[in-house]
C-alpha cells in the first residue's frame, strides 16, 4: 500500500498550508496543529489558491476532498496518522523539541517528514526513540503547484523509510528526488543560495536592478531550467563532441574571476532598502495576491504545456502531471455512482481557465470543442473505451459536430456539461452535449457528434465488441425515451 | 526606423546560426563570413530547427523569409548591413582583430554587437576608428527560442547606439536588456557561473549525480523562474510583510556554511570522466538531435501558455511573443496581394504542432476547430474586421459550425485552409472552410459557420458599418458563381 490513509501537519504556514492542500485535494484527511492565532486564516488563503490553481491545472475528477480538521494538542493532531510532516520555524532546538513529542505521540511505523530547508536530518533526530521513520522532505513554494520534494535521510534513517516516502509522493501529485548524501541545504537550496549571493552582489554593485536581473532569467535559462535542467541542456550545448568535450571547453572560466563568490556580501541596512525600493517599482503597484495569481496561472500553463509535450508522452514535470492524472482517471473519478441515467448525463465539471479566454476573457470558439470532446471521451470511458482500450487499438472517432453557442463563458466562469445518447447501434454513436453555466443552470452551447467506431490500425469503422456494446445499450435505452433536445437535427443556419 | 534591413554575420557557428536564423525569419537579408569549413553546415542546420520551432511557435503570418548569402571575405559580408553581429570565438585578440577589420570596413553609422559571452565592450572597442557603435549583444542558445539579449557598451558607446540597439530587437522576435555597467560576464553568465560551481562540488563530493541535480532544478525553482525571476520570486514568498521583511530573514543564512563557493573545484579528469558518465546514463540513448527537438518542443509550449496568460493579456516572455506576431499580423502578413478571389481563398498555411496532437501522434479534434477559427479571423481581416476594430467594439461572433472530419492531420504535416463565402448581407456572414493536406491538396476536414456582425458591449447583433460591407460585397460577389461546396448545408447524420 502507497497510498496515505490519514496525514497530520504540525505547522500551518504557508509551507505546511501547502502539504496540507496537497494532502486534501488528494482526498486524504488531514489533522492540523499549529498554535498560532492566524493558523486557521492562513491555512484557508492558501488552500483556497490550491483549490483554484487545481480546477484551472487539470480536468481530471479530483476525488472528494479529504476532511481537515484543527486540533488542540499535537499528541491529538498525530493519533491514527500514517504521513506526519512538521512544518515549524526554522530552528534546530525547536525542531528537536516538536518531532521528540510527534516521535513520542505516534505509531512507530508512522512516516516523519520535516520541512526543513536546511537543518541536518542526523541532527532532528538525535533524541528520537524511533528515529529509522524520520527524514528531510523539502518542498518547494508554492506546494500545492512545484511537485518537488527532496527526500532526505541522517545516519538512522532506514531504507525502507526513504523507499516508503518515495513511493507516498506521486499519489499526492508530488515528485520525491532522493538526496544520496545529507549536507546542509541539501541540492536546491544549495545552488539558490549560490546563485543567490551573486545577485546580491550585482545589485549592490549598481551592475544592474532587481528588475533587469530577473528579466535576465525569465528570458533566458529559466525558460531553459524550466523543463531541463544545467547538465542536460549543457550536455545539448556540448553538441555531437559530448559532455566530456564541453566540460574541456569551460573547464578554464572555473579559473575566471567570473563571481564574487570568493566573499560574502554584507546585506546592511543600505542594501535592504536599495533592494525593496526596486522590487517596489518592479512589482508596478501589483499587490502580492495579484503576484501570486499570475505566477499561479503561468506555472499552471507551464505544467500543462509540458503535459502536451514530447510527441503527447509528457515531459519532467507535465509527464508528472499527465500520470497524475492518469491515477485520478483510473482511481474511478467519474463518478459513476452517481449517475443518473434517466437523464442527460452529468459529465464534465470544470472552470473556465486562463488558457482558455482571448483578449477580452471570453472563452475561445475551440475551447467549447475542447469541452465537448472531453464530454464524449469520458461518455465514452462509462462504456468501457478508456486509454486502456484505445491503447488495444480500437476506439471511437468524432466524423461530425454541429456546435451552436448561445451564450458567452467567461474567465473562471463554473461551467458544466451533459450528454444525452440520441441514437446507437453496433458502429454509431450519435450524441448531444450542452455546456451549462453551473450557477444558473443556462445552456451556453451545445454540441451535436456523431462518433463512429474503429479500428485505428486499420483505419476503418468496424462493429464495437459486445463489451461495449453491452454497456452502451442500457444508456442508450434510458435516452430513448427523452424528448429529442431543441436544436438536434439542424443545419447551419436553419431558421428557427 | 527601427527595423534593419540588411544584417550580416561574421561567424556562424550556433550562436551566429542562431542570429542567421532571427534575421532572415524576420525578413531580413544577411550576409555571412565564416571561413571554417563546416560553416554552410553549421548555419543550414540550426535553420532549419529554428524553421521547425517558429513553425509550432506562431500562428501568425512570417514575411517572406531574407536572402542568406555566403561571402567569401569579412568586407564582402558587412557592405551595406545596417547591423553587423560578430560571433568569433572566444578570445580577446581574436575579437579585437575581426572588430576592427569590420569597423574598418563597414560604414560609420552601422551597429556592431558582439556576441561575446564574457569580454568587457571596452577591451574590445579598444583600436575601433568609431567605438562608440560597438556594443555587447549576448544571446543565449538556442537564439531563435530565448528572447534575451543582454546589451552592454564600453566606456566609448554612445548612448545612441545603445538605444538604436535596443529599438532593433523587438522586430526580430527579441528582448534586449541593458546591463547598466559593464563587469566580465555581465548577469547572466555569472548568475550561472556561480550555480555551476557549487552543481560541480555537489557531484563530485557525490552528495547527488547530475541527473537528481537537474530533476530538482526543472520540478521546482526552474518553473518559477520561466515566469517570474529570483526577486519576484521572493517578494511573493515575503508575503503582505514585504520584501524588506523577507531580507531581514534571508540574512543570517548569508554567513552560514551553505556553500562551498570559498573555494573553486578541481575539474580534474575523474571529474569530467564522472559527470561524462552520469550525463550518457540521464540521456538515457536519447541523441543530441532527439534532446534538441524535445527541448524546443517544450519552450514553443512554455511560450506559448506563458502568452495566454495573465487574462490573456500575456506575461514575460509570452509577452513579448505576443507583441511579435501582433507586429507579424500588423505587416500585413495576410499575403492579401497573392489573393485569387475566383475560389475559395486560401487563407492559413501552417504545421501540426506537438501541442496539437494526441498521445497518437494525431491532431486533437478541438485543434480543427482551432484552424477553422483562425481562417475565419484571417477572412475578417480581409474586411478590415482586425483586432483594432476589435477594440472600438465590434466583432463577428460565431454562432453555429458544423465540422466533419474526412481523413486525419499528423504530427508536422503541412496543412492549409481555405474559406469560401456562401452568403451574406449587412449582418450575417456563412462560410465554408476546407482544411487541407498541403501535399495531396486533400481535404482532410471541413467546417461550415454562421457569424453574426456583433456590438459586443451591447452583446447583440448589429449591422456591420459600411467600411466593412464594402469590402466584404466584391469577395461575396466573387464567390456567389462558384459551386456550393459538396458537405454545406447538411446536418448531423444525414445520409449522403
Amino acid at each position: 500500500m502507497t497510498k496515505i490513509n490519514k496525514a497530520a501537519c504540525i505547522g500551518g504556514g504557508v509551507i505546511g498550508g501547502g502539504w496540507i492542500a496537497r494532502f486534501l485535494l488528494a482526498g486524504i484527511d488531514v489533522d492540523v496543529y499549529d498554535p498560532h492565532p492566524e493558523a486557521k486564516r492562513i491555512v484557508g488563503e492558501v488552500l483556497a489558491n490550491a483549490e483554484k490553481a487545481y480546477a484551472m491545472l487539470t480536468g481530471a475528477p479530483l476525488p472528494p476532498r479529504g476532511k481537515l480538521t484543527f486540533r488542540d494538542t499535537l499528541q491529538a493532531a498525530v493519533a491514527g496518522a500514517d504521513w506526519i510532516q512538521e512544518s515549524v520555524p526554522e530552528r534546530l532546538d525547536l525542531k528537536r523539541n516538536v518531532l521528540t513529542q510527534i516521535d513520542a505521540a505516534a505509531r512507530p511505523d508512522t512516516l516523519i517528514g520535516s520541512s526543513t530547508s536546511g537543518l541536518l536530518p542526523t541532527d532532528l533526530q538525535r533524541d528520537m526513540l524511533h528515529p529509522e521513520r524520520l527524514f528531510v522532505a523539502h518542498p518547494y513554494n508554492p506546494v500545492y503547484l512545484l511537485p518537488l520534494v527532496e527526500i532526505v535521510g541522517g545516519e538512522k534513517t532506514s531504507a525502507a523509510t526513504i523507499q516508503a516516502a518515495m513511493e507516498r509522493l506521486p499519489p499526492i501529485g508530488m515528485k520525491g528526488v532522493h538526496i544520496a548524501k545529507e549536507i546542509e541545504a541539501f541540492v536546491g537550496d544549495r545552488l539558490l543560495e549560490a546563485l543567490w549571493r551573486e545577485a546580491l552582489w550585482l545589485i549592490k554593485d549598481d551592475i544592474c536592478t532587481v528588475e533587469t536581473l530577473d528579466d535576465v532569467i525569465r528570458y533566458s535559462f529559466g525558460l531553459r531550467w524550466a523543463q531541463m535542467g544545467l547538465f542536460q541542456t549543457y550536455r545539448i550545448a556540448g553538441g555531437e563532441a559530448g559532455m566530456r568535450h564541453f566540460l574541456a571547453q569551460f573547464g578554464p572560466a572555473l579559473q575566471w574571476n567570473w563571481t564574487k563568490l570568493m566573499d560574502v556580501v554584507d546585506l546592511d541596512d543600505a542594501l535592504v532598502e536599495k533592494i525593496g525600493q526596486q522590487s517596489d517599482e518592479q512589482a508596478d503597484g501589483l499587490s502580492i495576491r495579484e503576484l501570486e495569481r499570475i505566477r499561479d496561472e503561468n506555472l499552471v500553463g507551464i505544467l500543462q504545456s509540458l503535459k502536451g509535450s514530447h510527441g503527447g508522452k509528457g515531459w519532467g514535470a507535465g509527464k508528472l502531471l499527465k500520470d497524475f492524472e492518469h491515477q485520478l482517471w483510473a482511481a474511478g473519478g467519474d463518478k459513476k455512482e452517481t449517475l443518473d441515467v434517466t437523464k442527460p448525463l452529468r459529465l464534465i465539471d470544470t472552470k473556465v481557465s486562463p488558457a482558455w479566454v482571448d483578449y477580452n476573457g471570453h472563452m475561445t470558439e475551440h475551447r467549447y470543442l475542447q469541452v465537448f470532446g472531453d464530454t464524449s471521451d469520458a461518455l465514452l470511458r462509462l462504456i468501457g473505451v478508456d486509454l486502456d482500450y484505445v491503447e488495444r487499438g480500437h476506439s471511437y472517432y468524432t466524423v461530425e459536430t454541429h456546435i451552436r453557442h448561445l451564450g458567452e463563458a467567461k474567465l473562471g466562469q463554473t461551467i458544466h456539461s451533459t450528454a444525452q445518447i440520441l441514437a446507437s447501434d453496433e458502429k454509431r454513436l450519435h450524441v448531444f452535449h450542452a455546456l451549462h453555466d453551473s450557477a444558473s443552470g443556462d445552456v451556453i452551447a451545445t454540441a451535436e457528434q456523431m462518433l463512429l467506431h474503429v479500428d485505428a490500425k486499420a483505419g476503418r469503422a468496424t462493429a464495437a465488441p459486445e463489451e461495449v456494446l453491452v454497456k452502451l445499450r442500457p444508456l442508450s435505452a434510458a435516452h430513448a425515451v427523452l424528448t429529442m433536445p431543441e436544436g438536434a437535427g439542424r443545419h447551419v443556419g436553419q431558421k428557427r
